[in-house]
């Protein structure tokens, strides 16, 4: 890719972040979060949403170096500290109607050999005062959108037998075609995507199945579906009213299962990459909602600690179908990225699940309405793969199962 | 000054930013705002600060490009709109006792051509929000300091008949040896040089002169001293008890003018740089501490502009004593940054006062205490340079004039 074609594309996904991911609305703030080294992509999306109308577009930068540099030099006491102001600061731009950016790149294995102590520390410290910020952002208060820049560190761990300019040039050129920003028009593109999506998503919904069959190699499992369940995939309708896609790429549809109703053995098709820790081979057996049974052939022991967390943290919190022929899939790249790989196979995740894939959940006074109906709560949310081109899902209505995916692939 | 001297020195840099500047104290927070170009400073700065204990390092990073972006694509609205949550995450980050960098490095014409009623509305804009930060900053609720980054676009306006690299490199030497950061020993230079303006300062306040007659070429004006004035100079102790240093570099001796009391004519030794405008040849005649002649060869319009923008603008808040032979002006460098620039010449300001400049202004409970001792007030605070090695600056203590500084030198 020469630097005017890659200029241009960098252009589109810009456009694609300000116009359908966040879609900016006039005298919007806009605030960004993103790597230091994706300094291109933000200027492109300033000048965007000021052309848009946004009315003040303010970066965040994170850098992997102080992140690390805290872990290496950092006093002890110092780990039950966070950046509270700033928290703070962002939640009130939040609930005053920004629309919010996430830009990612971080390098993969970042936290490697760091003490799993101090980084559960941190993350306990920022838990607080984090949590209203994370409210307002989950339950769409204004539109979100979460994109990725191909980081130097990202690329290497992607592609780790090309170069560096090699690896960096394989990324982008697969960030671009997963986010269909190398064809001509883009948004249009996206409008026909999300078209697809919600039509699937309501195909589903009108049926509301009760419970989803996983039929596979080493793989039956029945997963019972929330009490109205919501399927969700594609742009969705904030707090505001408006359009935005949060997610870039996306290719999913998903919604909530029952916490007490997971039943069967499930093994995992791709690896999971959780706090720099490659966890290889999944198998869990699931009675009653919680993984009784739970082995890896690889990092089995942080996958354990994980499922440990909390009560919520060994049962699944959010199903999700992906046909095995998406792009992302089809590429056959482990991004070692959540973002881009949950798009690339069937998946289930460990812990919270999404309020809004639950119906009428504005009006669930305490979690605890959403909780009778099946609705999972833990501080984690990880996403884990478990489709492929040897998997078939039945929905199951009144104790009738109907196909929908054969193959992996979508055949309603 | 190749690759591993320039990395020892900026390493010499931030350990002073660190241990002199802020003197970051155990368990401290500190808020490092900068230019995106200072990464690799804002590291060193990160690492040495988690060293010395700080117990979160956040840095919120500026970028030039996107500052003119909005003037170039935003909404006419949008200049009535800043990032007032930043402003005040960052403001009670300072109230709960962060420590503050700000690290400089601004292209210094950036906003040249940009309309001048754009910038002034951004910055109506920023004042409200702005003022209850900017008060724990000049009151030193905690400790604060500046310091520098030579960026591209500075180093190429300070030598523009300079190759990129040698302009870049030039700048850093000359900050490097402004900054006393190129000898062995920086930390104990800078504790040696801060006695040195103490014990200047502490002569000036034990005599509580009246007022200060200059006479140079085209030069003579008394000016008043504010009521219980006090010099300041290197470094200060913050409200919260601890020794920092505002400014590296820092040359001068500074205090509080009588807002009423200034009588004579003076012309500027140096240009001024306001707003991306040059102004050249400032002469101005003042009586009863207003400046009611104000002419300039270059830019007289943007200096005229400046000097009404409220009451206060066109009297004077700050009068500094620097000799002429400071490394700075011994440098013959025009840094086109103030907190160079200032330190090269005595100057004075106009606009409005350091209440630190004030005995006991703690105690006064009104602005209106301060103004009626003779502190100015105003939305500016601009500094221009007036000495050179041709001025004589006296001393006035009830009608006898003691000779100061003799052909710009101390001659106490």
């Amino acid at each position: 890719m020469n630097k005017e074609m890659f200029d241009k594309l960098l252009t589109n996904y810009a456009i694609l972040a300000v116009e359908v991911g966040m879609n900016v609305q006039e005298g919007q703030k806009v605030i960004i979060r993103a790597p230091i080294e994706s300094v291109e992509l933000v200027r492109k999306v300033t000048d965007h949403a000021y052309k848009r109308g946004a009315s003040v577009v303010t970066t965040l930068y994170d850098d992997d170096y102080t992140i690390l540099s805290k872990y290496k030099n950092g006093n002890d006491s110092s780990f039950d500290e966070v950046d509270d102001w700033l928290i703070k600061g962002q939640t009130e731009g939040y609930k005053d109607g920004a629309a919010r950016l996430a830009i990612l790149g971080r390098n993969p294995t970042l936290l490697k050999g760091i003490d799993p102590s101090l980084i559960s520390r941190q993350a306990k410290a920022r838990a607080p005062i984090n949590k209203e910020m994370m409210k307002l952002v989950t339950d769409s208060h204004s539109q979100w959108s979460i994109i990725s820049y191909a980081t130097d560190e990202w690329a290497k761990q992607v592609f780790p037998n090309d170069t560096l300019h090699e690896a960096v040039n394989k990324l982008w050129n697969a960030i671009f075609s997963a986010c269909r920003v190398d064809n001509d028009d883009p948004i249009a593109e996206w409008n026909i995507h999300n078209k697809n999506l919600q039509e699937r998503s309501k195909w589903m919904n009108d049926i509301q199945f009760d419970a989803l069959h996983y039929v596979g190699p080493e793989t039956d499992i029945v997963v019972g579906l929330a009490k109205d369940h919501v399927w969700e995939g594609g742009s969705g309708v904030g707090n505001n009213g408006i359009t935005f896609n949060a997610n870039i790429p996306t290719e999913e549809i998903f919604t909530t299962p029952h916490k007490d109703k997971v039943d069967g053995t499930i093994v995992a098709t791709k690896p999971l990459l959780y706090r720099g820790t490659m966890i290889n081979g999944i198998r869990a057996v699931f009675k009653d909602g919680k993984s009784v049974e739970v082995t890896a052939t690889e990092g089995q022991q942080v996958l354990l600690d994980m499922i440990n967390e909390d009560e919520g943290a060994s049962r699944l919190g959010e199903v999700a179908l992906v046909p095995n022929s998406s792009p992302i899939s089809a590429s056959g790249i482990l991004f070692k990225e959540t973002l881009f790989d949950e798009n690339a196979a069937s998946h289930f995740a460990f812990g919270q699940s999404y309020s809004k894939c639950m119906k009428e959940y504005e009006d669930a006074n305490t979690v605890d309405d959403l909780k009778a109906r099946g609705a999972n709560q833990s501080q984690i949310h990880v996403d884990w793969m478990i489709g492929s081109g040897y998997m078939n899902v039945y929905g199951i209505k009144d104790g009738t199962e109907t196909l929908i995916m054969q193959n992996g692939e979508w055949v309603i």
